[in-house]
C-alpha cells in the first residue's frame, strides 16, 4: 500500500471501481475539485485502506448503508459494481437487500433489488 | 435446519442472541405477541435462515443498515451482540462503524461507535 | 368551528391532547412562544381544522408518519394519546405499528409497538 | 380469507393493486423471485389480511408512511392506486398529504401531492 | 413588509424565486391550490418573513436541510436559485456542500454538489 | 492557520468547542482512536478549516443538518455550544429551529428548540 493518503485512495479505487470513479471526478473537476480529493483522501485512502474489514466486507457495509438510507442511487449503483469487483458474488447482493426488508422495510428492499438489476444486466451488455 | 419457519427462526434466534429476543418477547407479550411471532417467523425463520450469506455477515448487514438509520439504538446494541456471537470480532465492529461514517457522517459513526463501546463494557462485566 | 386560526387551533387541541399540548407550550414559553403559536395556528388551526379527513384519520396519518420517520418519541407518544381522544382504539394503533414494519422496517415497528405500550400503561395507572 | 399465507396475500393484491403488483413480479421474477413471495406471504398474507384495520385504513397508513419518508416514489404511487381501490377518495388522499407538512416538512407534502397529481391524471386518461 | 401574511409571503416569494414558485403554483393548481397558499402564508409569510436571520442565512439553512436530508431534489434546486437570488454566492454554496459530507455522508454531499452544478450551468446558459 | 491537518484541526475544535471535543475524545479513546483523529483531521482540519464560508456559517450549515435529521442529539448539543463560540446568537439559532419546521416538520423543529433551550440553560447556570 503507498504510504501517501491520496496515492493510496487512487490505488483502492482503481482496484474497486475505477470507470465509476472517473466519470464522478470528472463531473466535478468543473465545480468542486476538492470534493473529489476528500473522496479519495479520506473515503479510500483513510478508511478503505484500513485492515479489520477487508474490501468485500467493506462493500457489504457501503451496500448496506446506502440501500437502507435509500437516498442515493447513483452511490448505491456504482457500489453494486464495486461489490462484485471487490470479490462479492451477485447472490450475495441478492441476499443482502433481501435482509435490508427487516431493518428498513419493503420498498428500499425492492428499490435495492431493482437497482442490483439493472446494474447486473449493464454489466452482461457489457461484456 | 427445521423446516417449520418458527421452529426455524427460533433456532437461528438461539444461536444470535436469545436473551435479547427473549427480553424484548417478554415485553411485547402484553401488547402484541404477533410482531414477536412476526420477527421470528419472517425476519429470522424466512431471511436469516437463508443461504448466500453467512450469519456474520448477515449481522455486517444489520449493524450497517441500524448504524447508517441512526433511528433504533436498542436493536443496534442487540445486534452488536448477535455480531459477536455469530463470530464477527470486536475489532470488525469498530471498522464498521468507522466507515460508515462515509455513508451516514461523522454522528451517525460516533454513535455507533459509542454504542459498541458500551456493549463491549457490558460483556466484559457480565464475563 | 371558530373561524380565527387560533381559537380554532386551540379548540382542536382540547379535543385531542390538551394536557400534552399545554406541557409543550409551558416548555417553549421561555425559549419561543412563536412556535407553539405556529403549532396552534398552522398545524391545528389550518391543517386538522379542514374537513376531508375527520379526527381519527388524521391521528392515524400522524402517528404513521412519525413511527415511519421513528426521530420523534415524544410527538409519537402524545399523539397515541391523541389518537385515542380522536376515537381510535388501542387495536387500531396496534396494528397500525405493525404495519409500518412493512414500510420501514421491523425496528421502527417495534419502537412504535413499545411506545404504545407505554402509553397504555400510563394510562391505565391514571384512570 | 383462504388459510394459505400465499393465497390469502394474492387475494389481497387482487382487490388493492393487481396491475402494479404483476408488474413488479415481473420485474422481480429474473433476480429475486422468493423477495415477491415475501411481499404476497408477509406483507399482505400476514398483514394486510389482518383485522383490526380496514383496506383503505391500511392504505393511509402506508401512504403517510411514504409520502414522510419520501424515499420511494414508485411504491407511494403504486399505493395510491390502491388507496383509491380500496375505497379513499381523491379528496382523503390530498388531505393526507396536506398533513404531512406539519410532520415531515412541505418538500414532502409537496412531493407526494404532485405524485398523486400524476396518478389520478394517469387514471383519468385510462378510463 | 405588508401586515397581511399572504401579501409579506408573496413579496418575499418575489425576492428570493419568483419563477420557481409560479411553477410549482401552476402545478398544484390543479390538485390543491390551499397547499400554494400555505407555503406562502406560512412557509413565507410567517417564517423567512421574520427578524432574526437574514435572507441568505435562511437559505444557507434551507440548502443545509434538504442536502441532509436527501429526499427532496426539486426544493434543493429551486432553493439554490433562491441562495443566489438572497445573496449568497456560489463558492458559498459550494462550501455549504462540502461541509454536509461531514454531518450526512459523501453520497449526500455530492448529490448536493451536482444539484448546484445543474443549476449554475442553467443559470449561465439562460443569461 | 497551521499547515498540518491535526493541528489545524485542534486549533478551530479549540475555538468552537473544545470541552465537547475533549469529552468525546476521551470517550473513544478506549474504543477507536482513530475516529477522534478522523473528526480531527478530516471534519475541522480539512473542512472546517476551509475559506468561503465563516465559521459562524459553518455552524449555521451544521446545526440546520443535525436538526433536520434528529437523529444525533448530543452532536446537536455540542454545536449548539459550538454555534455561540463561533458569533452566532441565541436569536438566531431559535430562528434556525424555527425554520426547520418548513422542510422536516414540526417535531423536528420542537426537538431542536428545547435542545437549545437545555444548552443555554446550562450555560446559564455555569455562569
Amino acid at each position: 500500500m503507498p504510504s501517501d493518503r491520496h496515492a493510496r485512495g487512487l490505488a483502492i479505487l482503481q482496484q474497486i471501481n475505477p470507470k465509476s470513479a472517473d466519470a464522478l471526478f470528472a463531473e466535478l473537476a468543473a465545480i468542486c475539485p476538492d470534493l473529489s480529493r476528500f473522496v479519495t483522501e479520506f473515503a479510500y485512502g483513510d478508511i478503505y485502506a484500513r485492515p479489520g474489514l477487508n474490501l468485500a466486507q467493506r462493500e457489504l457495509v457501503t451496500l448496506s448503508a446506502l440501500a437502507a438510507l435509500g437516498n442515493a442511487t447513483p452511490q448505491l449503483k456504482s457500489h453494486i459494481v464495486g461489490a462484485l469487483n471487490a470479490g462479492c458474488t451477485r447472490q450475495e447482493i441478492i441476499e443482502l437487500m433481501l435482509q435490508i426488508s427487516v431493518y428498513a422495510g419493503f420498498p428500499a428492499a425492492i428499490n435495492g433489488m431493482l437497482a442490483a438489476k439493472e446494474v447486473f444486466a449493464m454489466l452482461d451488455q457489457a461484456s
